[in-house]
């Protein structure tokens, strides 16, 4: 793509209500456009960053056997007044009436839908265990949207929901959810967090958050840095070993603000170990046996023909909260860089043009059109403004690999470099193979 | 994927609203299932096949220089009373009001907001030609909503909006994107025939529909079957050969039966191309200049700094309609078969098994684990259940080709068709080979 035909409207001048710095960095590279209070548009660098979280987002729901598929946006009140929860949720639900005067609502979250989906269809218990989710766009009408899309109104989904005979099945339907959560959020290079937390309107008894560690993060934690020290890849996806893992992790301590108490920090860590800093949740796993299938009468025959309710789970990740997470983890000193798995481009290509003199740009365009042809997701700056502008707007565009195209370029050697590593000169046929190690 | 395992509920007795046969296979086979009246969930195999249809149309917006963003579903109502849609839209239009009373709409179409982001970013003509899309859920609060997902409520769309500076430009816009219409639907297995259309609601002064045969359709169309003769893969994306194209097209006496003149039909058609059959719409394109960009203030300088209103149109194909669409024009008789492009399996193996003898059964496993290694997407019917019966079912699950181990299989020779052709005995390796040619 060249930079002068991609539309990334950059805004110099920052609303004022764009406190925090993902927030300011979506704006400045033309990510997103506000529509309305707490609702965007992603633009078309945005839209990629997304897309490329959801993918991956998939990618380990599948791995885990869950089956996708797609609710829509707008839900009948009957089955949230068959739950009981149509009128405990309050006013961050958006109700609708159609033209037919029908209540209906634009779904905050999706228990009671897929609840009614299951008890349609499945009546024994050989379909079970099941695990469905789905990537879809949700509305919850805060009070006071902000923080761009880290608290807007409108937000993009992955639920899923696991339905077990039995409780102790239900549990490795859970672990196997902490599982692939936790694969997730390190193929996106975040650093993450199971914490023990509060089940809140969903309900339930068993429920861990995801916290993913950013110093200007919306919750202070505190944890045992020792937590770190486990390593997902050494556990697998059966029974003993997920629960295996679980167990690992709950030996450290490690929790928001709200359930900090200091005396118990000082006696479960060591003083070296202790670690403060801030947070952002970035999923919600939740098991609440029979809260929703009970109310809804969603049962099967067990191998007795015995009628049971099913055993319930509900599993988020904020899909396009991580877009913002993911800045918010990662952008210092008007420096951002892309983790690899989810840059918009995989690779910018930096030539000094200025009008008097384009031999830079062909080179550029030369090795743009080699890139391509090898697959590889290149952008091509080909605006004529002088290097030291075109650096200050890359460090915020953030693309991990940059090929500069100035002076110290002789011939077909090129400066190649990772954003914030050492620059070294390579023909094109090394950069290709170097990009090639990471993408295609 | 096991059968047994695949969320697939089968709806034997078909409620009586289900009357065109897309809407009838589609619960049959488990694709959907009614969320509340003209609003569906997508199963995992409905899911499946819209995600591929999906697929095929990114791609070839892709292809002609189009950029992919997402605008939000809830749109402000602001937006639609600058252009003067507000108020003409009537009910079909679901307007909703949030907790603060601030008037919002689910979006019908996109025009306003594009306007909208292109206004505020947009100051020169050096960003132009563009074109834009999003596939995102619109709504439109048919009074009726019926025959399933062909004409619902919220649906699943594409919609691209072009900028440009001049008319000429425009129309070049035009003509890229009808080009782009003709090859998607040709990838997706479809005879498409673009016909000049009113262009009602959206306004403008220059329109075609597609409209895909199909003996069921719910208009009906008359044409010169010579528009088949016309190759698009003869025609290449430049100015000069995509108005050719368009030329070409436009010799050809094909309408719908509102434009139907009888005499007209004759004087122009020989008798023996007449083709009278029915359609279903599944893309409608639009230009229509400044109707959107006038009333928004929407204008770039042009090269001599002169403020000109930009020229737009805007293009859509209905995804989640294609899926029904495609049914109705593949569908016969009790008998699918998807087209390769979109079938929700590549292949699928069907062992006859009885209680006492599972050894096809574990023939079968062996294949199916062979196939997957392979990447081929493969389902596996490891349901107990007779041979007659299985083949019945997979008449109408439609996947393009099967594999039969029954009597006729001996060791490692399979009983291998395409589900409308002759079978043939292959062995394991053969059978990938073949399945490779299509797949992968």
């Amino acid at each position: 793509m060249l930079l002068s035909k991609l539309f990334i409207p950059i805004t110099k001048d920052l609303p004022a209500e764009a406190k925090i710095k993902s927030h300011q960095l979506m704006l400045r590279t033309g990510m997103i456009r506000q529509s309305s209070a707490g609702i965007y548009s992603w633009l078309p660098l945005g839209f990629k960053v997304m897309k490329k979280i959801e993918k991956i987002v998939r990618e380990e729901q599948n791995n885990i056997g869950a089956q996708e598929m797609l609710m829509p946006t707008i839900q009948p009140a009957d089955i949230w007044k068959e739950s009981g929860r149509y009128d405990d949720y309050g006013e961050e639900m958006l109700r609708i009436s159609d033209r037919q005067k029908r209540e209906m609502l634009y779904g905050p979250t999706n228990e009671e839908q897929i609840t009614e989906i299951f008890r349609s269809s499945v009546k024994s218990y050989k379909l079970l265990p099941q695990i469905f989710y789905h990537i879809q766009w949700k509305f919850r009408d805060e009070l006071r949207p902000r923080f761009g899309v880290m608290r807007c109104r409108e937000f993009y989904m992955k639920d899923a929901y696991s339905f077990d005979l039995t409780e102790n099945e239900a549990v490795h339907s859970y672990n196997k959810m902490f599982y692939a959560y936790l694969k997730t959020f390190q193929r996106l290079g975040l650093k993450s967090i199971p914490m023990k937390a509060e089940t809140g309107p969903i309900g339930g008894d068993l429920s861990h958050e995801f916290i993913i560690l950013a110093d200007t993060g919306e919750s202070k934690i505190f944890a045992d840095k020792k937590i770190f020290d486990i390593k997902v890849e050494e556990f697998k996806n059966n029974e003993s070993s997920l629960k295996k893992m679980r167990e690992n992790f709950s030996k450290y301590y490690a929790v928001t603000d709200d359930k900090f108490k200091k005396d118990e920090f000082d006696k479960n860590v060591k003083k070296s170990d202790q670690l403060q800093t801030k947070g952002i949740e970035v999923g919600h796993i939740f098991y609440f046996g029979d809260k929703y299938s009970k109310p809804m009468n969603c049962s099967v025959d067990n191998k007795d023909g015995k009628k049971t309710f099913v055993k319930m789970g509900s599993y988020g990740i904020g899909v396009s909260r991580l877009v913002a997470a993911i800045i918010e983890a990662k952008y210092n000193n008007e420096k951002m860089k892309w983790p690899i798995s989810v840059s918009p481009f995989d690779v910018v290509i930096i030539p000094s043009i200025n009008k008097n003199d384009n031999s830079n740009l062909k080179k550029a365009t030369k090795l743009y059109l080699e890139l391509k042809k090898n697959n590889i997701d290149v952008l091509l700056d080909d605006i004529d403004e002088n290097l030291a502008n075109k650096f200050k707007k890359h460090d915020l565009l953030g693309i991990p690999f940059q090929i500069i195209i100035g002076s110290k370029s002789q011939d077909d050697e090129f400066e190649f470099k990772e954003i914030d590593g050492k620059s070294k000169m390579l023909n094109s046929n090394n950069i290709t193979k170097e990009l090639k190690k990471y993408f295609v």
